[in-house]
């Protein structure tokens, strides 16, 4: 039998929780394809940071970088808020996408005809939405050096980033966004600021040149301030979107939000070679922590994603998918995405439902 | 009689057509509350390319300079989108508002109960939104230095650009933000990156400290990734919001799609002295140019921010805004805007209609 071994990566505030479902429809769903999982549960984030000082452990990342995929629940909190960069929940997160070069990010926002209501656009404007959004994970503004604290020529305090790009950066996620592009729809929508920032313009040009080796995508570019607004305006004119690290970051969560289900969308980040990270977009929502409330689909429908992008074992990853299908299909939600009508479901409920795949 | 001198700037596409109409409003309401206006009309964007070779000629910059408010209409065209980077019309627009110093852009995103059926976003979201967006306009990501193209240690072409904010530089336009925001609902969000971005540490530091000034205005904080979803959750949520350059072009655009009218939507950039510039937030709009078609009232409102901001004549502002209230309370719609039961105008019968105020 073929036999995998799965890094979790729990964190903090509802990711336990949400890890602990995901980890138990894995496994059914692995064994049902006659694949075997082992886990092993290591420490990141604020969960690091209070046992062990730091919030991404050398353990934490050569256990990941050993294992075959991972699985991340979420991190952060109020407690750790304040602190110092480098003792952010955050930066082991920044730390762990860096340490596993996983350079492409890829994040579906799909509005589920049984959840169109749940999205504040109307209906007509919501229904049938399915973009995948190929956002630039291990480079630009987020890494980009010089970065720092200085003084200007004035004597006042400055802070500083640098956005940066290689050719090389952008060739490679082209050609993931490209390849996901002639899965799907066929359309990719490059989104950029080429009318100002020169990080851009050399985005533009190199997503143009390698757009020669996929004839059969359709390729178009767009600036980021109007893609913010094209996303409200009309989200099912896009297909695929591929973009730097930070327009990603907010471009995903307004295409997430714009599906009206936050707690359903999942995520993968890619690398050349070596394992994947998958995690729920979702953040660590400390407020609803421990009361058996959370939304477990985002890191259920992540767990899928590990089994199709991580391990290539798309059969379980499918039997995933239909047993969420089957799940919303019978009316059963989470307070999250409940409406009248539905029944709520508390997450161990969830679980042992999904369980049955 | 007071006297003041504007100059104009009717750029490209439907630039014109539009600047032309609030000319005239501006006239006569200027006149009927005893003002007189002078208007001078110069070259910049694709217009002054054709013209004279550059974006924005010196005189251009020079007469700006010298009058007491400038209204400008819109830039840029699909002529000139290949031009090299100091030869593009965007580069003339990012030149005045240096050359003016105007270093904070207020952006309001209003939801109007005549249209608010133009928004994408369900009534009961839609309804009463009324935000302003303060966003910085001289500084970070759009003219830090360095930037350019360069090469890596592994001679791979690059492209880089320089986020950078001063104490100084964040400390101004928060002042402006929460003097905004006390006139308003007294609430101000600061949207930032600070979980990742030094420059964002920075700027929340700086936005904190200046609300001491202002106990009276209720100051938060927010992820520039969070704020992109919650403006498509829950718009009334926010009353003020403060950002940088480059999330501020963003956002700004998001929430004026979230209006639904974008024809609509005017723009008042201000310096700490010197005259102000005043302009529709939408685009040149080269596909509708010259076809009596564009909605001039993103224009008009503009100019009502002249009069108010610029010019410190509210009385005119205020009768301008209430001649463009009557307008819609009338039926008078132009196509943009149009919904069943009400009329289409186009733009000279508009101007005739509006020139009545
Ligand atoms: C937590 C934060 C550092 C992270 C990011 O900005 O990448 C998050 O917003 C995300 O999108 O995964
Ligand atoms: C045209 C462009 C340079 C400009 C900007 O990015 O500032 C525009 O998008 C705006 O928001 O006024």
């Amino acid at each position: 039998a073929r036999s995998y071994s799965i890094t979790l990566l729990p964190g903090d505030g509802i990711g336990p929780e949400v890890v602990a479902v995901a980890k138990d429809v894995l496994s059914v769903a692995g064994s049902k394809e006659g694949v075997e999982l082992r886990f092993r549960e290591m420490l990141m984030g604020g969960a690091a940071l209070d046992a062990a000082g730091v919030p991404l452990p050398d353990e934490t990342l050569a256990a990941a970088r050993a294992s075959d995929a991972i699985l991340l629940g979420a991190i952060g909190g109020y407690k750790w808020d304040n602190n110092e960069k480098h003792l952010k929940p955050e930066t082991g997160l920044l730390n762990i996408r860096a340490g596993l070069g996983v350079f492409a990010n890829l994040r579906p926002a799909t509005v589920l005809p049984q959840l169109v209501d749940a999205s504040t656009l109307k209906k007509e404007v919501a229904e049938g939405v399915d973009i995948m959004v190929v956002r630039e994970l291990t480079g630009g503004i987020y890494f980009g050096k010089p970065r720092g604290f200085g003084t200007n020529d004035k004597g006042e305090e400055t802070g500083f980033n640098t956005e940066i790009y290689s050719a090389a950066e952008i060739d490679r996620i082209a050609r993931v966004a490209f390849e996901v592009a002639r899965k799907r729809g066929g359309k990719l929508c490059s989104v950029d600021k080429a009318n100002v920032l020169e990080a851009s313009m050399l985005w533009r040009k190199r997503v143009t040149a390698i757009a020669s080796e996929f004839p059969d995508v359709e390729l178009s570019h767009m600036y980021v301030d109007n893609a913010a607004m094209q996303l409200v305006r009309n989200p099912k004119q896009f297909d695929t979107i591929v973009t730097n690290n930070i327009f990603g970051d907010i471009l995903s969560d307004e295409a997430s939000m714009i599906t009206g289900s936050i707690g359903m969308l999942p995520s993968a980040s890619v690398g050349e070679s070596g394992p994947g990270l998958f995690e729920p977009i979702h953040g660590s929502a400390p407020d609803i922590a421990g009361q058996d409330k959370a939304n477990p689909l985002a890191t259920i429908l992540s767990a899928a994603m590990l089994l199709k992008y991580g391990l290539g074992v798309e059969s379980a990853a499918k039997r995933i998918e239909a047993a969420v299908t089957e799940t919303l299909d019978n009316g059963f939600r989470t307070g999250d995405i409940y409406s009248p009508g539905t029944i709520v479901l508390y997450l161990h409920i969830n679980y042992e439902y999904l369980d049955s795949l």
